[in-house]
């Protein structure tokens, strides 16, 4: 394992991973501050802000910022997420200098000129729309607001429209200020990279950042609910959420081998039951995801509108009987299905230094495959059926629907047949 | 380099790519045979095959099939595109032999039991569903459509709801029979793959497969056009294109260097001009793709109902402007982003197998990165410039427009001013 972790005084870390064989490598910087870590009345600021890093630094302007890594054939990218902001770039290997370059300017030297914050309002109402446009994102924002209703955990990262119109220069600083603290922020780098030149440039870059109090995330308080909104759409879209284990929990093993083999595969239950036997959708997945003191597990299916209560009926019956029968070999195969798919993911740049970058904001270390394999391997199949049954009886899921939906089941009755 | 290739003396080829240092492997069986290669009653057929695939073979039953690759933790799945069909695993190294038996079995034993012909269908017309429900499938549907009408390259891959529904046994075993023939087949693997053991599984399960007439494709005739629905949408989704070279014509290279330095990234000019000065769409990119007879040139973007003329103008403005002055700095720029993208992406084994694929496909060899970076490099900047003049006077493009485009203006207006 040629992992390695650095910190520096300020608690900035770096990370790294050498690959031997690649010629190739991926850096970027990730931010402890998404979406929940906006006050209601910034709702969009940190997606906003990263839209700013690209459009100007104090020695580089939005084409600069993109010439400089197009011209060597790298590109550059970032993303917000509710819990984190990512900026990356994938370069070849004697670009990884300019690249740590330009992630740094971008990250600590935007501008923030006001008519660049104008034109970017515009893109950003773009965005929405085209969201807007896609129901499966929108089935997300909504089941993500039923589940933490009035909660930052709960609002959407893109942000209402209005809220988008009226950010200024001011309230971008003073969120950077507030979020990207030093504590905060990694540094992670894989592929053909090296540990003491990043830490050498990231000191130059990241060391005068100063340290500053640490920040109180409110707390998530999970709610059941309902949203239904019935739309002249083709499909009838449903999405369905339980409350599950954080990430700091290692029950997040049992909820994702359990979300595996409910809908993780084409042999998974939902994919059989519902596609496969009975043809009522194209898509059917589960899947659990988890924040630093909450998670969820999701199913999403699309299906038509005269299918639509069957099948939320099925998804209920599937729950059900995952706390009857859920069997060795089923367990087994989530379990093979999670460790393989560790192993593969890692073989690309990318991935890995995202995963560096998790590890070391969530355990502040990069925990061995040999060490996950092992609590992938702890769990059982009785722990898998008490997991189910556990979440057949945690009461009112979240539900949001779209589309011709007007025949799905109420979630109380979907509640009640769970529980039954 | 580490490519071999081998042909049965039925026509199969098998082409292999040893990837040292890696613990996976990807492969797949690639069938020259898509949506133009159906008559016109056939519309949507291949495509139902390859669903069927997953069905059902004489040795195993849908789940059996789905448990084989999932009990080791492999990922397998197909898709169907417009000039062929693939089918393909990406497994860890001990489970290659298992990956090979499975892709060859629902390759060549798919039984299409009437009952599970029916259940698919459902399946089928959900995902039509699906993709209507989502204004940048439909819209390059559309675009299709205007370049290529009243010909197999200008039909949807998904087909029409009317033909799904009248598909049967014999309609699946009828196109198997006209179209997967041997030398119309390629088995592709890279990775942590070894030729000669897979030669030896290749010739034992396509060996025995009979050479037949060779197929005439219908050579595709480019037109030019338009296709406008207005609809009560969020976003304007624009798409434009114009024909190009073959894949078998070295100007695919110019193509695609032309369409990188048009907008291919952030620092492309489309990006440029439309997003980062104007703040005009979120999206906005130029690609090129091609077939075996013709290519296209392909401008999308999404914008708002008030923007959509503004945007639609300086599209065409940017390809006049590119045929005057597209600077040498843009065109290295493309040049070097084609061959780092090119080498970044050979680093993942399932792009490589894609790679080989698709090279024997067309070559009938692998040519080497030397070769191509050879290609891109003839490609200078005068060549652009002439292209981009010729694209600009070659008569009138295809637009697709949907959304609330009711101000875009029309598709001749909008050639008047490319050719003015």
């Amino acid at each position: 394992m040629s992992v390695q972790i650095h910190t520096l005084s300020n608690g900035f870390r770096i990370v790294t991973e050498n690959m031997p064989g690649l010629k190739s490598a991926s850096l970027g910087v990730w931010v402890g501050a998404g979406g929940r870590h906006e006050r209601s009345e910034q709702n969009g600021i940190a997606h906003f802000l990263e839209h700013m890093a690209f459009k100007g630094t104090e020695k580089r302007n939005s084409l600069q910022i993109a010439e400089a890594i197009e011209d060597v054939g790298g590109y550059i990218n970032a993303y917000t997420s509710r819990e984190m902001t990512a900026y990356y770039v994938r370069v070849l290997e004697p670009d990884v200098p300019l690249a740590m370059d330009v992630i740094s300017d971008i990250v600590l030297n935007s501008v923030f000129d006001p008519s660049e914050v104008e034109i970017e309002r515009g893109v950003i109402l773009s965005e929405i729309g085209q969201s807007l446009d896609t129901p499966d994102d929108v089935i997300f924002d909504w089941l993500q607001e039923v589940s933490y209703p009035d909660q930052p955990l709960g609002r959407t990262i893109l942000g209402p429209e209005e809220r988008v119109r009226s950010f200024t220069r001011d309230d971008l600083h003073a969120f950077v200020k507030e979020q990207y603290t030093p504590d905060q922020m990694v540094l992670s780098a894989a592929g053909s990279v090296d540990h003491d030149q990043l830490v050498k440039m990231a000191e130059a870059a990241f060391g005068g950042l100063q340290r500053r109090e640490a920040r109180v995330l409110q707390p998530a308080v999970y709610h059941g609910g309902e949203r239904r909104v019935i739309k002249d759409l083709e499909q009838a879209h449903f999405a369905m959420a339980f409350e599950t284990a954080s990430y700091r929990n290692d029950e997040i093993y049992t909820a994702q081998v359990f979300s595996l083999a409910l809908g993780g595969g084409m042999s998974s239950r939902l994919f059989q039951e519902v596609r496969e036997k009975r043809g009522l959708c194209y898509t059917i997945y589960a899947q659990a995801g988890a924040y630093v003191d909450t998670g969820s597990i999701t199913i999403y299916a699309g299906t038509s509108g005269s299918d639509v209560a069957e099948l939320s009926t099925l998804c209920i019956d599937e729950l059900r009987r995952a706390a009857d029968d859920m069997s060795e070999a089923e367990v087994n195969r989530a379990r093979v299905q999670m460790k393989a798919g560790m192993l593969m993911g890692l073989e690309s740049p990318s991935s890995r230094c995202e995963r560096l970058a998790r590890m070391v904001m969530i355990w502040g270390r990069v925990p061995g495959l040999d060490e996950v394999v092992a609590k992938i391997d702890a769990v059982n199949t009785g722990g898998v059926v008490e997991y189910a049954a556990r979440l057949c009886a945690s009461g009112v899921p979240s539900l949001a629907l779209y589309g011709p939906v007007a025949a799905a089941p109420e979630v109380g009755v979907l509640a009640n047949r769970l529980a039954a």
